[in-house]
């Protein structure tokens, strides 16, 4: 059996490379399966969010392995497994997944019910997500893996390009998925929130969704002149506040179609002159300013449950404090479903005026009708 | 020319049935429309959001006429309209929308450009929403007509239907828009949270939409009671607030599929018993806890964007606090994306690597690596 | 090992209960699998597609056990089985799917890639789906099981709706597909071509759908008579061949928002008075002369690829011929893309003037550019 | 009042600029409108359904005025337009369309139900379409204008690009229905039949909407040429008749994710060799055959309902030969749907055993069962 190394965080600001087991077909919780294979590396990534972990601000324990970015080559099989073979190289998503509960059958991989006693979502090397071994090592074991491996068509071709095939692990995909939810489209205006690989990835995301322009707002100079070079608008946050007007100066308008928020949790790294405090709202707020009616906001950075770094006592246990109003408050647009609902109340299919309870008063009884107002839906006539 | 009587706003708690003007082909910047019609009101409603501005928890202006669902028969017609005639039995739409700019072909005619000139949305006598004259009234205009109004086929069969037709207007799609942005669908289990007029309409969408089964919570013994009688399953929170063990009583699981939000931004309705202080996120964070992993919540009602009334300063601002980590911080499912974005690579459309600017280290720098990580996606290799 | 009996198809016309073996943990390439259990049948249904192999229009062969709608309990489980016990009670979708592969991964389990060497989708006792033994019999075996078997929550609530729940495995599922892709929805009005199993029950997904009013044609009176019993709106095609004039004597218009074509290719089943012939597209094009304009039509029922037993040539290959012009030459609605696409044009995405080749010509050279039009787009000016 | 002139139809192969008469505010039926609005015409285009109508393939009427590809500025304003100013830079949809209708309220613009006593669907200068004069002209009336015109943000920036914009009233549109009908997006392999405009506007689309490869197939070399060097992959269909082969020389396997048919009802333009012949349906066929399981066709080209020039009796009333059970005969994917009605059944909400009329019968009387079967469905037990 050939030995394995992986790093290992030890403490708030500490991580090593160790040697380390390697890999079996056991799960977490000892039981040996038959659905696993065991990778060689090829390539696996540092993330923010392992950089949450390190920096102290998530429950992790001393000893755990860190890395759930795995792109490898398959050096061993177990017996159930039916459509890889070694040899093969493949990227795996960081989501650990069953392939076979309720929500994996409807591709929501990211919450399977299955890989993780705790809650619903499992991932490698990462706290309170199931107690599946990392990947920042020399070799790791991937459970189901005929479900959650992509194959490389060709290998040759794959290995030129890794730099690039390394990041649909999680950076990419996490990306696009914040570009998707924001319904990035063909011609859509979109702004970008943080200019961090998250944020650099949303907008490479929006772009090949067809974005007619992507603007991406940071404080930092080198990563705003990193965002240019690459094809996007720099919007530089430390001029002054007044987003509506950054972006207006780039778009014409102080509106975008479509808005990311690539910052998170973490939303201080934002700021570096001292008056930007941690204000997770701030820039969901700002997002809803300059969202136009009936525009969309991603948000696909983790916003964890409980954070025990958090200066605010609220923050701690993850709140977010938000106005409503400006970004959800949206009207309902009747006419979109009014001639329906008509047409099931002509053919008694919904008797809503029993269940709303509806008393029909005449107009002179209105301000008595307001005092009275309870439970239903009185009619004047 | 006849006569024409309203109810009007006069100040808080106060409202009084009086003699107004009869209505004109005028929009309320005074210019001449050919567009609108002019209908005598069959039957109006008392709205909950009336009662918002009645009890002064809004700015809205002494002298106001009030109502926005609006019923009635088409009695005079504009030059430009076209396919309504004289006599037409129709359903208005709360919303006052222009049928021309881009959020009304859309769809979004809640949010409509054109009608007023404080913000995108407008609606017939309400606060900060264009002006338009109000329909508890015996007579009222209705601009854009043929895009606005939805004309009943046959008006005695009508006429029989009129206390459910009148709730076409708002509260049935509001209690729809909620269900259906709850995604709701056949076989759901729904919780509705609020058996007031609003939750009631809710879980009638909800049902007619397919739900199994329909939960609807409240305090209000009444209410629930009445709730129960036109079929769907009673809450008592007034019980205790372990809201996931009261489901569980009924579904055998503490998780529903699906969770509307019918109380809104006056959530202390919730508490009768004094210890219940105004706070719409407790509300929220409710529904998150008992929605089962990638499942969904509806919030029909308007939450306002400021609240002169509310009692925290916060909340006078519109702000809500949210358990985040819960409800939206459902992690990427990496799957459903990587095989199109590795097609994208593949075929040189998306040079990821170079725009996240993917930097290269060994396995060993890899503690170097976690020190430096900042603007990039550094791969192990 | 307990002995084993099942329905087994001899030639057209003829089945009959032999003893079979027992089920054992092989897939059809005599491969040993982990990933099965075996059950014990507790309902299956016969189904209009068994009809057919019976009937010799298809290339079935002699020896085949049928049957494709299993229901049962569990009584042996393969080793990689994880999340499923003796003991419970399950229903298992007629389509054999891994659960593992890309269409799997998408939701579209009736293609999976991996189940059937000829060709994508895989079926229990069923010709040309890949030899799956089937389950018209006391016992069988399901592969994939953890992520084929639906568990009924109660078995003893399960055995009491077991004639409901019998019909999950296949019909009742087709029939709501076929209301789904008609997109049928809460109000709709609904026409069902086909009062048959198929047809009853795309008419009861119709209603739980929301459907305001499901109307169900067919020439067999005993079948209209029941389907009306249960509450639909039965259209006797016997009267006459036009379809409008009968659907508009229940809903004052020649029109419905859906149509359900749940005839399929034996369309000449629609009559039995000797006139009607098989002419699989007099039912679509029929279908397509009553559905309003954007409406939908859907199409639950086999086509079968290839039809030994039909009577033309050209079914024979299954072709059927359409009226194209009626249901799919729809007009591209401009208005619905051209903002996005003039966005992507001012922002440089999108050189379609290049791309398609534009050549400027005057309006005097019009005449011309008719004559020279072949691979451009001239534009006048 | 200025002169006007346009390009006017004469007879098959025949058109001629001609004086004609300046717009008036007056629709087809002679009708006053205050709603529209007179434009200069900047540019327009010769769109190959001019060309179906020239070449004698319609039943177009001598004198009508050609032209539906309409970008112009605006000269004059009708009473009722609110939103337009005189020289606004405008880009007008083909279709026409009222704004008001169900079908527009959709978004189903190219299905109007008010522009066309004859049938859903409005076009200027076109055959059948509601006799609105056509474009091809010094000056056009344009009705509905606040609906249907698209304003140019900076009339200068426009004019510059006008030869790409001048595509956003037919082409470009009906390249992009087409392939998001087929389902393109990131990543995605797309074969494009036909590389006439409207293929190439298809091709286009599809890499605007992230296609990770577009294939695009002629047998015509000068267009094949054209195509490569706008970026897409030829496909030289003079080689054989294997499409299969010839997209798998290019992506490695032989079928594509996406397909769209750019060729339409003269499917001969497809062959200039002779043994070609007009068949529409060949195309389709052939689509079918290389998309893969679950992939989508898109159509966006026009099937006529009547084409008096076909050469066979049956494609002169529009019909279509295909094989249905190639394309469409997909099975119904039942795990995606069982839980749910499951859920229905269990509580109650769905009968569907006596809707379907379930009959239970021992497994020894199945033989007797498949004698029996008609209309029902007979449960073993």
């Amino acid at each position: 059996m050939p030995s394995n190394r992986g790093v290992v965080y030890l403490e708030p600001g500490k991580v090593e490379v160790q040697n380390i087991d390697f890999p079996t077909f056991r799960n977490p919780a000892g039981k040996t399966i038959e659905h696993g294979v065991i990778l060689k590396l090829v390539a696996t990534n540092i993330c923010g969010s392992d950089q949450h972990m390190v920096r102290g601000r998530t429950t992790a324990p001393a000893g755990m392995v860190l890395g759930h970015e795995i792109t490898g080559e398959i050096i061993e099989i177990g017996h159930d497994v039916e459509y890889l073979r070694k040899g093969d190289l493949v990227s795996v998503p960081f989501n650990v997944a069953c392939g076979r509960c309720r929500t994996c059958r409807e591709g929501d991989t990211g919450v399977c019910l299955n890989v993780n006693p705790e809650r619903a979502g499992g991932a490698y090397g990462y706290v309170d997500m199931g107690g599946w071994i990392g990947g920042q090592a020399e070799y790791v074991m991937v459970p189901y893996a005929d479900f959650n491996c992509l194959k490389f068509p060709d290998k040759a071709q794959a290995l030129e390009k890794i730099r690039d095939l390394a990041c649909l692990t999680d950076i990419l995909p996490t990306g696009f998925h914040g570009a998707v939810t924001a319904k990035v489209g063909v011609g859509s205006t979109v702004y970008v929130a943080g200019a961090g690989p998250v944020g650099l990835a949303a907008a490479g995301a929006a772009r090949i969704l067809g974005a007619a322009a992507v603007l991406i707002g940071d404080v930092n100079r080198e990563r705003l002149a990193h965002a240019k070079k690459v094809g996007f608008e720099p919007i530089d946050l430390s001029a002054h506040d007044r987003l509506g007007e950054l972006v207006a100066e780039v778009l014409g308008v102080p509106e975008v179609d479509c808005a990311i928020d690539c910052v998170g949790f973490e939303s201080k790294s934002q700021g570096s002159d001292g008056h930007v405090i941690e204000a997770p709202a701030v820039v969901l707020n700002g997002l809803m300013e300059i969202t136009r009616p009936s525009g969309a906001i991603g948000i696909p950075r983790l916003y964890v449950t409980d954070d025990p770094g958090a200066k605010e006592k609220a923050a701690q246990r993850g709140m977010v404090s938000l106005r409503f109003g400006l970004g959800w408050a949206r009207q309902t647009p009747v006419l979109k479903y009014n001639r329906q609902l008509m047409q099931a109340i002509l053919w008694d299919r919904l008797p809503i005026g029993k269940i709303v309870n509806v008393t029909v008063i005449s107009l002179d009884q209105a301000p008595e009708g307001y005092r009275n107002f309870d439970a239903g839906c009185p009619t004047n006539s």
